[in-house]
């Protein structure tokens, strides 16, 4: 038995990301991916329009956002509301599912966000170090 | 104020990846792309040689792992250890900053592995009601 394998036993899960045809490791890239992350943690902080969710995330296209909602809202994580009112109003919101999922992925967030300062320096020993070859 | 500058001040943070002239959110990036987040999840098994890094995460080429390990490292999260033997023997583990990452990627990464059930069920209803149309 492969070290790999005992692994993946451990955790007794029948969904496992590092297996490439598992379809968990589609879902985490549409929760981590550039434009998804960001999606969920903007959302967690309550329902917004499109256009809202444009201006919270700093240099996302439409087209890119369109994709990354349909993306979210297909995997069960985010809930498009349409409001048949004139002009109408869609709002979008995490749905339970969502809500669990976000609030780890802004725990991650916070961490990196918190580290900066750390990964900034590192940065700087890595890039003097590399320079001197 | 708008409410985006009040979810920024809410935080408290001088990071913040919601903006994109942010370094956090290319650290974010190499956390969460998609093979930074496994390589992560990986080496919190403990260190490994690059060529048990490749068995482990299936599908990823030489070349996107070797990118991997060089933002991963640059960003302080990884250390490349490097033994003088012969042949030269090359180990990859997490520096302290690196497991505190991990651990809150690893705790996303469990929680999207625990709920596919709900995920499929949802693409589903998703795939279903889109096919009346």
């Amino acid at each position: 038995m492969t070290s790999t394998q005992e692994r993946a036993e451990d955790l007794d899960l029948p969904y496992d990301v590092f297996a490439k045809a598992c379809p968990s490791r589609g879902t985490l890239e549409h929760v981590t991916g550039r434009w998804g992350g960001l999606t969920l943690g903007a959302l967690h902080e309550g329902s917004l329009r499109f256009n809202e969710l444009r201006r919270r995330i700093d240099g996302v296209s439409e087209k890119m956002l369109s994709q990354t909602l349909h993306a979210l809202e297909r995997d069960g994580l985010v809930h498009r509301d349409a409001r048949p009112t004139n002009p109408p109003r869609v709002d979008y919101e995490l749905t339970p599912l969502g809500r669990e999922v976000a609030e780890r992925l802004l725990a991650l967030i916070h961490c990196v966000e918190g580290r900066m300062d750390d990964v900034l320096a590192a940065r700087e020993r890595y890039d003097g170090t590399r320079g001197t070859f």
